[in-house]
Formats: structure tokens, C-alpha cells, sequence
């Protein structure tokens, strides 16, 4: 059998553009000879459309797609990821359910069971789980059980801590499946490409079935969908792996034997720099954006958010803003100016200083000076420089851009309504030394030096007073940014971090800033965060503002 | 027997705090001669506590505050709210349970089955559903139903839809409770408090068995409970019924025959004014700010959150900042002036225009003209505003209160890192006719003119361009406002809205005003909102800023 993985990008609520896209890959596929094509998640509507599920209307014409698309499967299947109303007066309206559709017929629907509810997941808030007995479809014949993500990832061989009792994949194949075809939104993180392969693998391996692993490709708002679809053979070998982000619609014969791992490429960070430019592009591209506007500051992290946006939408599209202030160093205009020629995008200097003065002598506030107190007047700089761009973003309709990264926004060393301004934030996952890390990556990939060495060297600095620099209020990015990465991606606990080798003082200080309330604060009002790890601020991370958990060393 | 209601304010994460208020109100419960004494649901830690409540650190200590408040019931019985952690491999590390004490000693837990994720609810987030078998307890001879919330919320003789097919209240009825106590966090919103009384009192009168209900008082960042507990005895009767909007423990023979009322007081605007005091007060104590600022425009709006926060927080610690433009009607600062006096807070003048005059011109903006287009320019105003309010928080360490109302905000009128700037949206949640009418109620409650009724009367406008009001680009607010209403309040389509009796043309606009991603993108980005509400702006209403759903009325 000849199966087809149809890894497309899907907007939320674009109904018709979505179904047409379906209707075209189901085209394509018949062209490649394939029996069976299978499509992500809810395709027809978009998994991320959240409270729009709830939607009466919505709900009411849930079968529209549909209509359109089965009578285009005439001589082939095609499972279509899809919702399907509940007929019950009690429960959740709809179910996440995939269609199974062969040669102009719907063969009946597969809701699903698990309804993942942490990180950025919350299934339960609009769906309602599978009651019914489970099938097998006949599709050419060969008998094919189908799953819905979740229902995919709760194998008790491969993961040592499961949320769920039951595994439906583990059901089809006992009921005699040929073939697993699993449907799935599973957005991207550091790692997840390769644990994806090493899942799927196992589990055709350990029960010598080939499984069809499909993925959702594209960004929509923070979430981006890696894509990285997979066919395992019944061996356990990857016999077709689907490029990462972007779409990717090819077949292959499940007996074929030859493996293949073209969407394997590349490093880590060269795939945040794929998810990056990916983000960036969705977002603008589906909000209707063309050009987009940032401020620079000399520093690396406008400067790559600056290379990442001119990949993504073109350098013609991209307006670089300079704004010195007294405090700017010499070095913070010529680097950006620098990088302004090697990107080939539009630069424009608007100082605030004028603006500033008027407002530190009407407010009566302290200037700033070398380690002096005068939070007030290093904000006042920030903010200045956040108005600034969004007259411009409100004048051009330009999407603003904001450049923070996940280091500083942790320990809250941003201004809220300044640097932290825009539509989405592209860095906003990144540690400090992930940033250093895209950013050689970016030259490397380039074969030369686009971003300035010396912007990716320099001693980070805030520039707000004079000789400010990072490490006068925050420990080093190379001590600071470990302690962040085991508290956020591995959701260890102060002890335990210090029990990995790190500074008592350090990790709790560190921990201590990242949930005071006046951080939390700050980080609730951020845009959307282009995400690239297991545990983003923002979606993926809930915490009141208003708490006193506090860590203490001797409390633990 | 005698119960007592011990309605008490917990902050999260005040773990130390909190089990210390149930000592002390087991202590009064004692003096009061009760037998039991019922507290609100994970009172020991704070039901707001959200992914807290997946800490290690948390979960391993989370049996401390019952090592201290178990020896306090000596001669006492006590049902507390509290976590359990899961002893099982699988699934979450807690169940979200009621701790059931007596004479010093644990009788047992029970967990909660029924785990709302809706509105602002995402239970199983967090929370292991219970597995056990129900039981009861024998307290004073009389054998004792608990359940925990939502467990008693699914009554099919008194909800037309519901969740879930199993009703934990009713099976403990079942298993012949004589006393049913029901332990929870339910929010404010209008209608609640009658909602709840009906509810209780049917059950009660139904089952011929005596109910008592406790619920949460205080703010937790949006969201308010306003207590409001009650107890019916066996034939429906309220027989004691706490204060809403205050800490409340007062002890009632279950036999007394004799309705009390106390709690219910005043109309729905009174509620909300109760509910917003509250609101304001908590989000400042619980955060330690003392002093709050806010932007004075002349408006209603601003003026309505000045008045309620100089009650909340005393008109001593109040600044109200008056910002001229070019384009302010001599109205807003001498009506303005009226009400600080009347206020008898702190009021200063910080004019915008030598800054806007300087960016205007650097910018080269288009200036304000009547009915023209200078959108960049407008936002500029707002947004110096932003700037100096927030300069002015940063320098004196105060709370600054943002003032935009639900029709604005709803509909996208408002200036996103402007007016939207401040750590509390007071009004976030009030529809614009709302705002009028607690307006009105203010000044019936002082019995006096405290909100000058030229603020109330007067033609809503932004002022930021010539003779510029509301009703150039809204409709007029008393059309608009009844249609936000049944969007947001009853959930309706737009096809209901207009059936019910409202302007297609009007209805469509305005929704798809609501729902544009412009719109989304600025609600994504204000802070905390008061909910007073069945579905607030914020964090019970979850959209993606991305999406191309779009309302039609030939499609409906």
C-alpha cells in the first residue's frame, strides 16, 4: 500500500482555504499513485482556534468541510483530522475526531481519548473524550487503526511517567491493526524531532506494525508546528521523514524497505532558527502583515530578531530603528548600522533624547548615573523608545517586532510597555546563550559574517545609564542560564538544581526574581512568545500574579 | 448539631498565613459553642494557585498545614480544603480534596471527581479526579456528606445542561447523609449570589436534608469571591446566610427553624461596586503596594475607578494625575478638580503637550483634525500618558490602576501601552452602561453628589483629536452595550442576537469587531481584569490573535 503524508499549514477558522488545501493534497497524493493520505489534526479548522470551539455557529456547521471533501476521494482514502458534533445533551459539543473517508464514502469517525491538559494543551475545555468501542477500517485491504495524537503518546514501554491509564494505540494494534495511522498537532521544541522518530520507532518496532505519524507544520501565534510527519516500517526503520517546517506532501510504499531521513537535518539551534523564521513569517503573513518595524539597539538580540525577520518577509520589508540616547555607546550606532547594510533593510535614527529631557525635567526625576537608583528615568528611556515604534508601526502598519529574550524576562530585566512592546515576541524562549548560539549559526548558514562578530561578543548591556552593563544586577548569562534551563524545561526543583552542582545563593536568588510577583506581573502582559522549549513563558506556564510561595534554602 | 461557616481570605501561597486564619477561626468556631466548622475549598494554599500547584516542592510538603490544624480541633470537627498527594505512578501528583477532622484526629479525604475546565476553571491541569469510593462521616451522630465544588454542581433536577453524567451530592444523599457539606471557590459574577441560594435551597427542600455551603471571600489578581456561604435546613430555608464581598464565621444550629438573610444586600450595581472594592483592596494588600495612581481624563470611566479605589485604599493614598492635551475640553480638568475635592485625594496636572509637540514633529505625524485620519498621532497622546503614569508608579512605588471599560475593550476603542497601561483593569469587566449605573449607585450609597453628575452626564469622549466623541466610530453604547451582553454573558450567535430583537447590521459589526485579530492581539496584552462577569475579557475568555473566522449574515 501506498501512503501518502500530507503535512500542511492550516490557518484558524479559514474553513474554505483550509478544506481547499485539503482537496488540493488529496490531488496531489492521487498524482503520486497513493492509497491512503493522511492529514494532521483538526485541518479543517485549525487545533489552535481555542473558545471558538465552543462557538454555537461554528459547531452547527462543522460539517461543511467535509461535504466538499469526500466527494474529492473518489479511488483513494484520506483520514482527515476534523471535529464531529456530540448528539448528547450532556457533555462538551463537539469531539476532536479524525474522518475516515475511502472513495467518495465516510467510513465512520475516531474521536479522541486522551485530552492532553498541561503546557500550552487544554483538549478538555472543548472536547468531549471518546466513549465508543474502538474499529479497525478496512483500506485496501489491509485492516488500519487510527488515533488522535494524545491517544498516540501514553505507551507504557517508552515513558517512564504516563498522565493516563489506558493507551489506545496499544488497543487497535491488539485488535489486530496492519497499520497504525496517527493523527497529530504536536508543536515544536528543543529535541522533539528526534524524540518524535525514537516513539514512533519503538513502538513499530516492539509490535512489528508500521505506524503513519503525521504532524501539523506552521505558526499560529507563539505555537509553531514542526511538522517532521514519519513512516515507520514494521522493523522500526523511518522509511519516510518529512522535511521540518515547512509543508510536505510525498508517498511511499509501506514495504518499500528504504529508509529515508531527508527532514533530519542540521542541529539544534538550526532548527530554532527554521521555527523562528517559520513563526515569524505565519504570523505576519496570516494577520495580513507585510512589513514589520523593530527597534535596534546595537546588542544581539534585535540584531538577530532583525536577521530572522529579514529572512523571513524579505529585507525590503523590514525597518530597522535606531534611538541613542545620551547613554548609547559610539560602537551600539555603527554595529547597527553595520548589520543594517549586511541585511540589505531599511534603517532610520530617531533619537529620543529631546523627548527625554522635556519629560525627566516635567517629572522632576532622577537622572541616571553609574549605579545610582533611578529605575523611573532608565524606564522613561525604554518606554520613549516604545512609543516611538509603535507611531511608527500605527502610522506604516508595520508589525512591531519586540527583541527580549527568555533570560531576561525570566528575572523580569525588562520594561514592560517599552522593550517588551509588539505583536509577538520572537525571542521570548531563548536563553541569553541560546541567542549567542542562533546567532553563530546564522553566519555559519550564511558562509559569512551578516551578523558583526563584535555585536555577538560585546558585553551585554541595557544602555540606560552610564556604563550599564547586565552582570552589575544580574549574575553572568553562563551561570544564570543553566539554573533556568533544568527550572524550566525540566521543571526541577530548587534543590535538586542545586543538587545538579549549582550556587545555593545563585539558583534560589535566581528562582526568588523569575516568581516574584512583580516579574509574573510584567511577563502577563507580554505579546505572544515564539515557542521553542518544553515549558514557555506565557501559554504554556500559568501562574497567578498576586502569591507568596516564596523558596527559601532551608525550607527547600 | 451547630455548624459554623468560617468564610476566610487566603492568599496563595501564604501557606504559614493561611493555616493560621483556620487555627484562629477554628478558635472562634470553638467560643461560639459549634461542633463543626466548615472552611472553603484548598484554603491551605490558595485555589488560585494554578501551575504552583504542580511544584515539587509543594507537593512534597503539602501535609504541613494539617500537622498544625489537626491538634487545633481538639473537642472540635472541621472540614478544611486542602491537596493530597497522589501516591500512584500515573496521572497528577494531587487530588484537590476536603480533609474531614475531628477531636485532633483525620477521619479522612475527600477528593474531587467532577474538575471544571471552562470560564475561567482548568481543574485538570492539576488535579487527579477521585477515585474512590464515596463515604460518610459520623460527626456528633449525624452522619455527613462532603463534597468538594464543582462535585456539587451537576444537579440534573435543577440545571437544563450539564457536564457530566455523574452527581456526587446526590450519591452521598444516597447513601443516607443527613448533613451534606459542600466546600467551594466560586467566583463572582452577576446573578451568582441568588443562583446559588436557588441551587442550595432546591436540593435541600428536594432531598429533605440540610446543606452546608461555604464558599471563598477575596481577590486573587481578576478574580473575586465573594463568599456569600450558606446553610438550608431540610426544608429549603436559609437559615444562615453570610456577608458577601467580607470574611464571615458565624456558627447556627442545623435545628433552628428560623431564616436568616444577612447576606444578601442591595441590588446587582451594589454588588459589583462590593465586588470591584474588594477586588482593588486585595490586589494591593496581598501585593504589599500601599498607594495607587491613575490617569484623571474627565470621563466617567476614570473617574468611577477613582472613587472606588480612594474607598478601598483611603483617599490618602490616591494621586490622581490630570493630563491635558490640546485636544481637552476645559470640562475634564475643572470636573476633574470636583471630584478630587470631593474625593479628598491627591491630585496633580502633568500636561502632554511639550512632549507630544517634540514627537509630533521628529515623527513627522499627521496631526489630529475632526474625523481625520491620525491614528499614530491619537495613540501618541494615550500613550505619553502611559508613559507619565508609569514614570510616576516607578518613582513612588505606587499601584497604578488602568480605567478602560468592557465596551472599549471589547471593541478594540482603547490605546494598547497607553490608557490600557497598570497592574489592575478595575472596569475591565463593566459593559459602559454598567459603569453609568454603579456610577449612580455611588453617590445613592454616599447620599451625596461624591461622582459629580455632570461626569455621569456628559457625551463620552477619548478627546485625543477635535470635537472627537464615541459615537463617531461606535455605535450609540445603549445599542451596543445589550448586544456585548448576550455575546458574552448568554454566549448567543449572532443569528440568537438578531432574532432577539437586535439591528443585524449593527450586530455583525460590532462582533466582528470584537473577534478581529487587531482586537484579540490588544486584549492578549492587558493586565488582569476584575471579573464580574460569566465570561470576562481575559483569562475566562481564550481566543488566538491569529484566526480568520469571520461572522457573515448570509452564512450566519
Amino acid at each position: 500500500m501506498k501512503v501518502t503524508i500530507a503535512q500542511i499549514n492550516t490557518t484558524n477558522g479559514d474553513i474554505d482555504g483550509n478544506t481547499s488545501r485539503i482537496i488540493s493534497a488529496i490531488e496531489e497524493a492521487r498524482q503520486q499513485g497513493s492509497d491512503l493520505v493522511v492529514f494532521p489534526e483538526l485541518v479543517t479548522h485549525g487545533y489552535t482556534s481555542q473558545d471558538w470551539f465552543q462557538d454555537r455557529d461554528i459547531v452547527e456547521r462543522s460539517q461543511d468541510p467535509l461535504q466538499r471533501i469526500i466527494p474529492a476521494t473518489k479511488g483513494i482514502s484520506a483520514v482527515v483530522g476534523t471535529i464531529r458534533p456530540n448528539p448528547d445533551n450532556d457533555g462538551r459539543r463537539i469531539y476532536n475526531s479524525a474522518a475516515v473517508i475511502s472513495d467518495g464514502k465516510l467510513l465512520g469517525y475516531v474521536d479522541k481519548t486522551l485530552l492532553p491538559e498541561y503546557d500550552v494543551f487544554d483538549d478538555p475545555r472543548w472536547f468531549e473524550p471518546n466513549q465508543k468501542e474502538r474499529q479497525l477500517f478496512e483500506i485496501n485491504g489491509c485492516k488500519v487503526g487510527v488515533v488522535v495524537c494524545e491517544d498516540f503518546w501514553n505507551d507504557k514501554t517508552f515513558w517512564k511517567d504516563r498522565l493516563y491509564e489506558t493507551d489506545p494505540a496499544d488497543e487497535v494494534i491488539d485488535m489486530g491493526a496492519e497499520l497504525v495511522v496517527s493523527i497529530n498537532a504536536s508543536p515544536y521544541n528543543k529535541g522533539k524531532i528526534k524524540l518524535r522518530c525514537d516513539m514512533v520507532a519503538h513502538r513499530a518496532k516492539a509490535n512489528k506494525v508500521p505506524i503513519v505519524f503525521v504532524n501539523l507544520i506552521g505558526g499560529n501565534d507563539g505555537i509553531i508546528f514542526d511538522g517532521a510527519s514519519l513512516i515507520a516500517d514494521e522493523e522500526g526503520d523511518i522509511i519516510l521523514q518529512a522535511a521540518a517546517f515547512s509543508e510536505f506532501v510525498e508517498t511511499v510504499e509501506i514495504d518499500c524497505r528504504k529508509p529515508d531521513a531527508r527532514g533530519i537535518t542540521g542541529s539544534e539551534p538550526s532548527a530554532i532558527h527554521d521555527a523562528l523564521v517559520l513563526g515569524i513569517r505565519d504570523y505576519a503573513r496570516k494577520n495580513g502583515f507585510e512589513r514589520a518595524v523593530l527597534g535596534l539597539s546595537g546588542g544581539i538580540d534585535s540584531t538577530l530578531v532583525a536577521a530572522l525577520a529579514a529572512e523571513a518577509l524579505g529585507p525590503e520589508n523590514l525597518l530597522c530603528v535606531m534611538m541613542p540616547s545620551p547613554f548609547s555607546s559610539e560602537g551600539s550606532v555603527t554595529d547597527s548600522e553595520d548589520l543594517i547594510r549586511n541585511l540589505g533593510c531599511e534603517g532610520r535614527t530617531e533619537p529620543i533624547s529631546s523627548a527625554f529631557e522635556v519629560l525627566i525635567d516635567q517629572l522632576n526625576l532622577r537622572k541616571p548615573t553609574k549605579g545610582g537608583e533611578s529605575i523611573a528615568a532608565e524606564n522613561l528611556q525604554s518606554r520613549l523608545r516604545g512609543v516611538i515604534l509603535m507611531a511608527i508601526s500605527n502610522a506604516e502598519g508595520r508589525l512591531l517586532l519586540s527583541t527580549g529574550n527568555k533570560s531576561e524576562l525570566a528575572v523580569g530585566y525588562c520594561t514592560l510597555y517599552g522593550d517588551t512592546n509588539g505583536g509577538l515576541a520572537v525571542l521570548g524562549d531563548l536563553l541569553k546563550t541560546e541567542v549567542w548560539a542562533v546567532a553563530r549559526e546564522f553566519n555559519e548558514r550564511a558562509g559569512r559574517e551578516i551578523i558583526p562578530n563584535r555585536i555577538i561578543d560585546k558585553k551585554p548591556s541595557a544602555e540606560l545609564a552610564p556604563n550599564q552593563f547586565d552582570q552589575d544586577s544580574l549574575p553572568p548569562y553562563e551561570l544564570m542560564d543553566p539554573v533556568l534551563e533544568l527550572y524550566f524545561e525540566q521543571k526541577l526543583s530548587p534543590k535538586e538544581i542545586v543538587a545538579a552542582g549549582h550556587d545555593p545563593e545563585l539558583v534560589y536568588g535566581v528562582l526568588n526574581k523569575v516568581e516574584h510577583p512583580a516579574n509574573e506581573f510584567k511577563r502577563q502582559q507580554l505579546p505572544p512568545t515564539l515557542i521553542v522549549s518544553r515549558n514557555a513563558i506565557g501559554v504554556g506556564r500559568r501562574r497567578p500574579i498576586t502569591h507568596k510561595y516564596r523558596r527559601t534554602m532551608t525550607a527547600g
